[in-house]
């Protein structure tokens, strides 16, 4: 069991610090920056990386809706619910702390701003609200599950699942930047919600309603589809 | 059957809100947005993951013209060619209100405008003209159901068939997004016409025939190559 | 012995109208347009598909220096080495013919300027001479030929291959665009000339002689690596 | 032995030309240059088609800090440590000089400037300072090194590990060009800080100590995770 924690807290630290580390520190730079589209590669290649490196351990969830989605779908035991949720919020608050230490070692530095933080209304990205917000959350971890339900499902390729989920995690990025920055996962929000300036803390909540909610619609979709599975 | 016509109606829900989704929020923001090579990937990750997901449940076309092709090429039963058309078309259409619902939460929303449709002459994003488009979609869906009916054949690697379909994907909208917009399937075009303004509707009947010539020629093309197969 | 002709030529034709035509079309378009990056993508991608594809049929090289090299590296018998050349060198012309027809759609079209043509001195895209150029070409197809003959050995993981391969004519665009627009493609290199403006044509000797110099280079590192293979 | 060392020289050889080749000629092209994603790809995919090209013959690390990480993880010989590391930095330096001489091909070359070497404080590309710098590059060789030892163990999935390794060093630039320009690697940082401008020799023992240091880190925190591997 605490080799599992460790991965997880290991696993959810890579994801913050390199999904948000690099949105923070190289995203809008003039000119050679790598935009949206280098931000939305680096969140998918962190689960891609970390799911070949520690999936056989842990199960590679990184996320607690993640999490909660397996489990409503049989894929995990219930009473690791709560431990792998502590894990991975923990790595997410760790890795925060982290890029807060290398970002404020910049020359001429004044404050994190954003973060990398999600956000509706003021604090979206292009200014969506949210309902909007609300909607793209739930829609897109419903899909992220549905993925992950299927790509580990029996008659799916074996060793392709985290190459699918981390380029599906890819793809939600690219569809809702703009709307929230993209949580789907609660701990990579909580993590630098800490440390943002602006809204985010307050926000919150959102970012944990609306992936859970989105969770378990993939589940019941997915046994929709599948339903011996 | 029922099972079946599900996964392809998500599926295709999935290919259209993720590609459609990406270009109409994600594409044209200044900075960082993701550009027409962001919207590339995009399309090409909602096959490749789906491929994955629902592969082994209905096959994984989410595209009229696939099926089509499929069945020309002996591959999938031609019964199955209506009802599959209908739940892509579905889904498409389904995913272009809900990808509607987000992009109206936006402050300041004036209409979706071109929506992300497939258009020709006036329509086309860098003004080519029928010739072209036509020319253009037909090569383009012959050389998808080449490269379907090849990785799916008895020679091919297991495993990798979504892969290849998905950045194949990819790869057809990095060249062909600047002469139609790409469709290369008619749900995915029809799914946001309904919505888009300008001339989508008038000029559907195009990104139906062309995708479906254009299976058809993939289908003979791949019998030439792999006449046992 | 047919099959694999075909092959050779819808394999070589994908090369030179996705890669060439992903430049010519899509590359240099203001804001959303995918630059070089979608470019590298593009030329990697066409033999990622297209290797997955009819990879089983023919070998999957189009492109003269990799028949060259694979024969040299005793992997393909001596006796189908102008074959190939003729019908990769011919999908590469029909290709260009293809890209005329729609380029040529555009409202405004005006000639075709380089066409991703490949050149150096005034004709490289960044001014580089013909010693850079020479030296760019050479060690760019030494390397494809090493990583081709190597992912393609016995110790190599079954599979793999196409995307290696793929993925690494996408690193060399990275790396050699800004010289000579990257050929280390006899074929991909005449196909453009014969429709491009300026001195592509005259330029073309270097475009078969570097690449294949480069490939014999090739071949022989990789026995030097690897002499039981 | 002398096989494993040229493929050592060879691989890292590539790394060094491909990746700073990428960003010394191709990044900072105004409208169509690659950017940092570009450079991001590169250098990953160096890694990646390498890996699968003489991965078999000797293990494919082409980085001193990769070498002591997997002798220290008891997957690689100590006695080929030193050795390891002799044809690692003569790779790096060779490639080097042959991307000096097509860099100087140029017409108007004025010299390389930063030649793509690695440093802090003023040599840093946005301007981050010693330990912003020394706590990045611990932490992303650590991280990479706990990918390559998770890839590679014996639960992991066979023949996914030069995939997720490549992408794996593509997503710690995605993180860390803006800090340190990303080296992770003492051989690629020595290689061009042989022939660049600026300060790039005096800081050079910043990139052979941090990476060695999160190598070491990396190995322990793999342990602690997976004690019996």
């Amino acid at each position: 069991m605490m080799n599992k924690l460790v991965a997880e807290f290991i696993g959810t630290f890579w994801l913050v610090l390199g999904g948000c580390g690099s949105a923070v520190l190289a995203a809008g730079v003039a000119d050679v920056g790598i935009g949206w589209l280098g931000v939305a590669f680096a969140f998918g290649l962190t689960v891609l990386t970390m799911a070949y490196t520690v999936g056989h351990i842990s199960g590679g969830h990184f996320n607690p809706a993640v999490t909660l989605g397996l489990v409503l779908g049989g894929r995990h035991e219930g009473k690791e619910l709560l431990p792998y949720w502590v894990a991975q919020v923990l790595g997410g608050i760790v890795a925060a702390l982290v890029l807060y230490i290398i970002a404020s070692g910049q020359a001429g530095f004044e404050g994190v701003g954003g973060f990398a933080s999600n956000g509706y209304g003021e604090a979206s990205p292009q200014g969506y609200g949210l309902m909007a917000a609300l909607v793209t959350e739930i829609v897109m971890t419903a899909f992220f599950l549905i993925i992950i339900l299927g790509v580990t499902s029996k008659g799916a390729s074996v060793g392709f699942a985290p190459l699918a989920i981390g380029l599906g995690l890819t793809l939600i990025h690219l569809i809702s930047i703009p709307v929230t920055n993209t949580s789907v996962n609660p701990a990579r929000s909580t993590g630098v919600a800490l440390f943002a300036d602006g809204p985010a803390l307050a926000q919150l909540w959102l970012f944990w309603v609306a992936p859970l909610i989105g969770a378990v619609i993939g589940a019941v979709i997915w046994k929709i589809m599948s339903p011996d599975d």
